[in-house]
């Protein structure tokens, strides 16, 4: 059962006159649910409650913290049926995709509860004091705090895995943060349910009132006022460009400058080398199709941009790239303002004369559906229009051809900061065109060696996160256990008695974590 | 000898005709040496230099680029003795001081070469495949990967250890970057002396031109264009709060955004607990005075901040620091900038009705000098005026007097980000004062206990960078190893072939580093 309220806190709230209601592309019409927008005051309220909670909160030991992120899994667990019935009409996506999405989202939790519980993440850091030395030596030891309070902007593409108990949430309440959602407008139901259950799983495990809250928007008024707020320490949002940029622009305008870390997708280049082209076009074709119109391409890794060189397999591999494509089924997209911009993408490139249309879906989308679309045009047409560079986020994507290696290096350095790239290419062609792939390797964040760049692992090893205008900041990740050190900051104590020190950095390592003492990494503690 | 001109790469260079010297603060005159302010162009040369060079540079091995930081590090030594008069007659600084400044230089190259050289600092991270997952699991492998080309603008206040062949060139070469340095006016002729060891030990350990450039320049325009240049991949800086943040503003203009470190200063704020200060009055006064007036105060960690609740020992301790600060002979300033604007904020103090002076140096100032200045006032005064917040760049201190811990606790909380917080205090002051205690480390990046926080140490578990406006990104430090994450991105390769991958990353671990295997640490090989 909805309320369609702000929870601020344990607390239900909706005091604002501004009101919403969720439209569904799956109904073609607003649910019956009404939201109440949040107001200024109940985003004071939230951030009072959360400074407080969070002074609290830091101090919970680590079994304390990760059960906290285990009862959240459980309790989205217990509620899965409701939020995935609710995720599908507000979203589109299918019950399939979105059962695939909870589970992932409990598993992050559930990792994340690992990386607490273990402790070692804080990158504990001892120098021992040396009274010998010609000036005595301090002892110093450091470790990774939490900043404080983390805005969570929810992404429209992934009402789950990247919302209210997404990978940011998790990893800034793994890291000992406050947080509060910003919710989106067009899944704000999925992002009731889930809150109550973070909110439930913080009252079974007596977590402070306030360590969690979630604010409803239906414009960008709240989002702003969150950004600017002089309480908030850092903010995360997974989403547009221009949103992402908006925000980031808007936090320069802060009397201090705070961690925003915008991560706002790419068109994540795949090149294709030649032997592997000869050796397995239709293979290829069929691979690249699955992965571009997969979710209907609303995904920040959807691989919206091919580049070939010209040679034996490259008509197979249009012919049954084309194949692929027109036999698409048009599917939902998330909300109108997705599909329109989809469109409009598609009419940009069409409006370019040398830009040719190599297969539409044949299917004619429905209401509030999209279909694939894929274009090619040469290496040298391309080159001169650095807006064809730009994502058009939806299952549509361009293939570039090149005369050769030069011309690939050469589409290859115009193109902008990318969260993924990808090379398909036998090792042969990976050691003959050594210069192309160390290229893809240098503009992205991770690069994929014949496999597609949708599918975003959850592990220790994920970068999810690449140079501008993929990231903000492409020192960091957004998805994995490393996620975390985007809401940590290291502190050192010098002299510190050990009665005042952490756990963490104390003589004795009583949590068996691992310690850099001296340069060298060991669990022994200091004698 | 020194020719004045820049050093692009290998290549001497003055293709300008903007020329100046180098204002002495001993002689109390300019120098006669004649120096060529760099051009847009000889700009642009650098930075086509640095990018072919980086791209050569990057694959040295490990050895190679240890050998290179430790050649530097022996070129200075060869040369010390004209590089410690240049400085000394450029600064003011003692040759005392800056002996002990050049061996703190050429110790952190060596550190970071065996940083280098030992290879785990790249935090290289494999979660291995699991072909049996339902949904088969790739092989996915991250490592740190350098940025690419670095700016770094030197220092006037450590013309050696924060300068041309400081921290941030030593961290920047160490993680694979190229560097460009703009030098401060203020010590052209040192700039270039240490240019040349760096550019000799270049050639001698066949590094490739362009590696390194120096940049001279008496206006901003350089600095600008340096900051602006689309091909600059970082930006590290030293020194005050208005250049930092200009600088960091000017670069959110570029058309990508790149990681601007700049590292700001603060007022270093130490709390002097109740059963020390009836302790040890004498002591503490005259540990705290002679931190004050250290380096005549132009230090970023220089103790501008005390407060103190009345009680037994308050009347000791200020007596005390009169006398002390009263002592002080006055010494010369880095340059005039610095003196004038010494003299300016003490002046903004003065005007303060509720401002008093405790103690100012007898002795007259000569050309050039300052002399030591300390005041006190009352908390309830000091609040109402955040501007009494600001760093006075200098030897002085404000005494805030307080009634009791929660006047303390209001007037920490009103002060910003810190590089270092300090509490004096017995182990009981620091249990029963806790809340003070931790409030200290949540503004600061340091907390030191009964020392003072000049003198940062050079090592691992260093952090030199608070929270703003101390740094723009508390979560990096411009001390200590740890300062090469700043320039370093994480990349993850998925599926790719051994022999593509780099050494910390292929399944033999031919180096021994360590490497988190499946969130494991481990120095084995995968089989």
């Amino acid at each position: 059962m909805l309320d369609g309220k702000n929870r601020i806190g344990f607390q239900a709230s909706a005091e604002g006159d501004q009101t919403f209601k969720v439209f569904s592309p799956v109904k073609g019409d607003l649910l019956p649910q009404l939201f109440y927008a949040a107001t200024a005051e109940e985003l004071n309220k939230a951030v009072r409650k959360a400074k407080q909670a969070q002074r609290v909160y830091r101090t919970k030991s680590n079994e304390e913290k990760a059960s906290f992120l285990r009862a959240i899994a459980d309790e989205i667990d217990n509620r899965a049926e409701g939020i995935i019935n609710t995720a599908a009409l507000e979203s589109g996506l299918t019950r399939g995709r979105l059962t695939g999405e909870c589970m992932r989202t409990t598993n992050q939790l559930k990792l994340f509860a690992q990386v607490v519980e273990e402790g070692s993440w804080v990158e504990a850091t001892i120098d021992p004091a040396d009274p010998k030395r010609a000036a005595p030596k301090p002892d110093i030891r450091k470790m990774l705090v939490p900043l404080g309070i983390v805005g969570v902007f929810t992404a429209s593409n992934f009402p789950l895995a990247f919302s209210t108990a997404g990978g940011d949430t998790a990893s800034a309440l793994a890291s000992g943060n406050a947080v509060i959602v910003k919710a989106h407008p067009y899944h704000a139901g999925t992002n009731e349910l889930v809150a109550n259950a973070i909110l439930e799983a913080a009252k079974k495990t007596g977590m402070p009132d306030g360590i969690f809250s979630s604010l409803n928007a239906v414009d960008f008024s709240i989002g702003q006022a969150l950004v600017t707020h002089p309480d908030i320490n850092a903010i995360s949002f997974t989403g547009s460009f221009r949103g992402g940029r908006a925000l980031y622009d808007l936090a320069q305008t802060r009397k201090d400058l705070i961690p925003v870390f915008t991560e706002m997708g790419s068109i994540n280049p795949v090149v294709i080398l030649p032997e592997q082209l000869e050796k397995k076009p239709l293979e290829l074709a069929q691979t690249l199709a699955s992965s571009i119109v997969l979710g209907s391409g609303q995904f920040c890794t959807n691989p919206g941009f091919m580049v070939v060189m010209k040679g034996k397999g490259l008509d197979e591999l249009k012919l049954k790239l084309k194949e692929s494509i027109e036999a698409c089924i048009p599917q939902l997209m998330l909300h109108p303002n997705i599909r329109v911009a989809y469109g409009e993408g598609l009419d940009k490139f069409n409006a370019f004369a040398n830009f040719k249309t190599l297969a539409t879906a044949k299917t004619e989308p429905k209401e509030n559906e999209s279909g694939a679309a894929i274009g090619y045009m040469a290496a040298k047409d391309f080159i001169l229009k650095p807006a064809l560079a730009e994502e058009v986020f939806g299952p549509f994507s361009l293939l570039v051809e090149c005369d050769d290696e030069d011309e690939v290096l050469e589409v290859l350095e115009s193109l902008k900061g990318q969260l993924t790239t990808t090379v398909m290419g036998t090792d042969n062609d990976v050691k003959t065109y050594q210069d192309i792939v160390d290229r893809l390797r240098d503009i992205g964040g991770r690069l994929i060696f014949n496999g597609v760049p949708t599918g975003v692992e959850v592990g220790y090893a994920m970068h999810h996160g690449g140079p501008y205008p993929a990231t903000t900041d492409g020192r960091f990740t957004s998805v994995g256990v490393d996620a975390v050190k985007r809401f940590a900051r290291p502190v050192a104590f010098q002299d510190a008695p050990d009665e005042y020190l952490p756990p963490e950095l104390k003589n004795r390592n009583e949590r068996n974590i691992w310690r850099k003492i001296d340069g060298q990494l060991s669990r022994e503690s200091i004698t």
